[in-house]
């Protein structure tokens, strides 16, 4: 009886620091000038429980607090605790959690570079060691949606035509946290809420360097170089990475 | 006779309360960075009198109180309340509301990238969900004026060719609530003044994006799917709109 | 005897109301977003005396007051009062002086898209009825300077081809309160120094909005309609201007 | 022995001070919007003892002292005092100090604009007095590094690269203190770890505007007048220079 209460209080507790975790990468994204009004959102996973931490629909960045979180069951996809209804796109964030173990965190935003690449439709190649410190390869667009998935459970299928980007191009999504939904907008991902935010910034720089790149190319720049991109992105994410306290430079 | 002062009584606070709103929204333009010194203006309407509140012409920002609101009565277009002349503007916002009984609230800005695409001539396409949720189509941009519209009541004739524009393609004013003026800028509108405002940021992002989705595609992008937009803009305005608490994400 | 002392101390006076307001237009650069660092200079002129207040070279924005405000005859050219060298570009400002009696202060900045504009050598057409509320038709861009010219009074040069370019094209200075010099940025005046501030900022974003309209048409965009640029200009600055407070809008 | 201990002290003093400067230098990094989260690193020499200071590895600017600044000798490439390890880029900054005597301080950043020249592989060509006052020539790009060079001792092997590029073009690097790393960024430097930053503001203003100059004439516009360019920069650096208080203007 003492073991389960203990159990269960250890629970509370993991959920509450989620809770903070979650509502502070929230506010992280205005502060990146990554979001414009309350065009964003955030969420966590406790991978132990299943449990999904998100921002709520509809609330405003300056009034919202941690309690307003939401908590999701992944596996049922039903709301488990919280006043307010969940982010309209919490159905994306379950596949994406379910597609991939190694995501901790999930961030949606309409970045300005990003959703500019999104639009129209393309890839953003590897093209500098800037993005090559985080991501593996180009950051992908998904195909088109079919009329039956955008009319069907269009949340969701937009997780999973994000899934099937990747296994199409035998890409691991913790190699490359990142992917534009053609005519919609980036979501990113990582090993934390906060890491998925700082991955939301490296794609918005990334996404800014390339545009600017290719004009000056007329649009034809290719691909950086592979050992280039191995070199930089394995001494910082391979088994011989060597950045001794961990960050950039 | 006590039934009328409470009616006089009701409208006075009305009107108060209405420059108070429009007062708010004009100090929200230069917040957004939509204008440069004094280059916008916002009003705002109350139908069952018909009188419409106007940020007046030439007064800064810093200094500019609700008391100096102006007040116009849209059928005679005559200034009924108000110390300062109004916007020079004031006849182009009358035409909008009497074309349309939705509009609540009107908002001319020269906000940068909006503006860049009235130069340009050039409708926005509908080219992603950022602007599916409020725009169900492609922002317009008008014909160019005819010498005779310019050397008459000009201000009267930008509104009329604003209106034009929306029947001619057969647009309902209040499912795209934003227009490029030819050669001009930008007027945008909603169901009240703050929402004129907010409508006019999403249009300053949506002309972001879309100019430099356009770079990307040396300008031949074409429009989105249609089942795309519907399911966007239908998902926030239509009869099955099923936004919780009523915001975007 | 007394008349005499009076006169002189109204000089005094004035000359200390325009080197605050040289010194207020100076500190105004960095405000809008015009200049790195010390990359730019305003003046001011007291037509009576013959006398221009113009920045010192040098002095950091942080630490500069109106006393170190330099004071030249512009007949001579020579510094007549203030303990710090004048700005390297105070010979280009004493030639616009000469030749147009009706400027009152000048400003030089390296501001961005102005800059741009000056390097590719090409006028900014009159795009739209943002310039045209302040620039009666496109802003020059002057010809390249001789070797000779370049290596002779270097600054005294630039004013005389800013001159020439007015000339040739026979447009009123006062008309088109900006220039760009070739390979080099903008100049711009005004009725006072405050005023040449003001049109360094219209220029700024004229010019990014015309770079932006240009890009979207690939840089064949035509000049606005006569018509409509005549009705902006002169609702603001011909004789029948009907600018009620005297603003834009 | 007082001589001994007073030398001890002596230098003891300069390092401090050059920490000083070397931890404000990178302060300013953030200041000028040259960087983001942790992407950038200055450093300093003592040419006496030949000891360079550079930013630690991994610390966050906010938290960041003089005292976490990492003194090495730039002769072996050992650190000598330091709790923390010193940047990743440590030994391109070791290869450029021992390359040219002049440089007293090196910056590294991953500006926006300087950095999508780098990813293009393309020099940013002299266009305008503003680069001129500061660069004696085109921006150069370095060649893309070989497979062994990015295998071996990547970070000597990229600064040994910069240096082959000025060798190669016969420019010297004090005249031109900026450099693009092929599919990196830029590295800039200076007669201090101060002036270095300012090298690296300059650049990025100068990445800004080559780029707008170069799209309004699709791509293809050239070099600037050689007269002009020398005017500029001799006016400023050569024997003959007459800039009074030492500014631009």
């Amino acid at each position: 009886m003492l073991a389960f209460i203990s159990l269960k209080l250890h629970e509370v507790h993991m959920l509450e620091q989620l809770k903070h975790d979650v509502f502070k990468a929230n506010l992280d994204l205005p502060k990146h000038g990554l979001v414009t009004f309350t065009w964003g959102n955030v969420s966590g996973i406790d991978r132990d429980s299943g449990l999904m931490v998100i921002k709520p629909s509809g609330v405003d960045y300056e009034t919202m607090t941690a309690d307003d979180m939401v908590v999701i069951d992944i596996e049922t996809g039903k709301k488990v605790e919280g006043k307010l209804n969940p982010s309209t796109d919490t159905d994306t964030h379950i596949e994406l959690y379910r597609a991939c173990p190694d995501i901790m965190g999930i961030v949606h935003t309409h970045s300005r570079y990003a959703t500019s690449w999104a639009q129209a439709g393309k890839d953003i190649l590897a093209l500098g060691t800037t993005g090559a410190d985080y991501f593996y390869g180009p950051v992908p667009c998904t195909r088109k949606m079919t009329d039956d998935e955008i009319n069907g459970s269009y949340e969701a299928e937009t997780g999973k035509v994000i899934v099937e980007t990747f296994q199409k191009r035998g890409i691991k999504m913790k190699d490359i946290p990142a992917v534009l939904v053609n005519s919609h907008g980036p979501f990113c991902w990582g090993t934390s809420p906060d890491n998925a935010v700082y991955n939301a910034v490296v794609l918005e720089e990334v996404a800014f360097m390339a545009f600017h790149s290719q004009m000056l190319c007329e649009g034809k720049l290719g691909p950086m170089q592979q050992t280039l991109l191995d070199k930089h992105y394995l001494r910082k994410h391979g088994e011989h990475a060597y950045y001794g306290q961990g960050d950039h430079h």
